[in-house]
């Protein structure tokens, strides 16, 4: 009885609002269909997976945390944000502007795994998105 | 500049309260460490990866779609929920409930692509789960 992660489904108002940053992440809309009986439009989005994925439980340690910040809203807890890995970082800096999507201050930080940097929800369909750099070439 | 996805995070009051909840879902923690610059706790989770997997995009088709009653508290939109696939859902009904673990009413419904059932938010850290039956076996 084990299980195979499927989908990760995300909310939109408007689908056709976030092909532009899809596909400013190089993602891709592969079939989108109604589904009557549940009363939505879906969008099957394919992506690459890492071979590192996990899922990251995240706890504050301390008030000042930014995800007691996250709690005080949703204090069940919730998905807090999704992460990709690229091969640099740098190049992403003038793509994600040239796209006009908004990258969170201070910009590229220097996180626990090495170098990040956060799209900001608004600029991602609600979804805080984090891109890591991943040095896969020694 | 391709992406790959890296991880799934949740935000949790305390990790260890969602410990069972993993376990029940044949889930478990890989490792644990604190990471004080960004002030968290964070543990990572292993879990296999569908060959089928995607990131889904939901939009309503009217006011009465549950995706509607999601964007009224969060407008912009927004992660709405994680799917694992399993071989054979029926089982997980009685090993749900020795779990304490709650199921959304009617319990195993027929979804779009087959045989569904969805694990209360409160039954997993604050994130709405659905287990959806693949057969892979013709």
């Amino acid at each position: 009885m084990n299980v195979r992660l499927s989908h990760i489904a995300i909310a939109n108002p408007q689908i056709s609002a976030v092909t532009n940053q899809l596909k400013a992440l190089a993602l891709e809309i592969e079939t989108t269909h109604d589904v009557a009986q549940e009363k939505v439009k879906a969008a099957m989005v394919k992506t690459e997976i890492s071979s590192h994925f996990r899922i990251e439980l995240l706890e504050p340690l301390g008030d000042d945390s930014p995800i007691s910040k996250f709690l005080e809203k949703r204090p069940a807890g919730g998905i807090h944000h999704l992460c990709f890995e690229v091969d640099q970082l740098d190049p992403w800096v003038k793509r994600l502007e040239e796209a006009q999507m908004q990258v969170l201050p201070p910009g590229i930080r220097t996180g626990a795994r090495g170098r990040v940097l956060f799209i900001h929800p608004k600029s991602f369909g609600g979804v805080l998105v984090e891109l890591e750099e991943i040095h896969t070439k020694s």
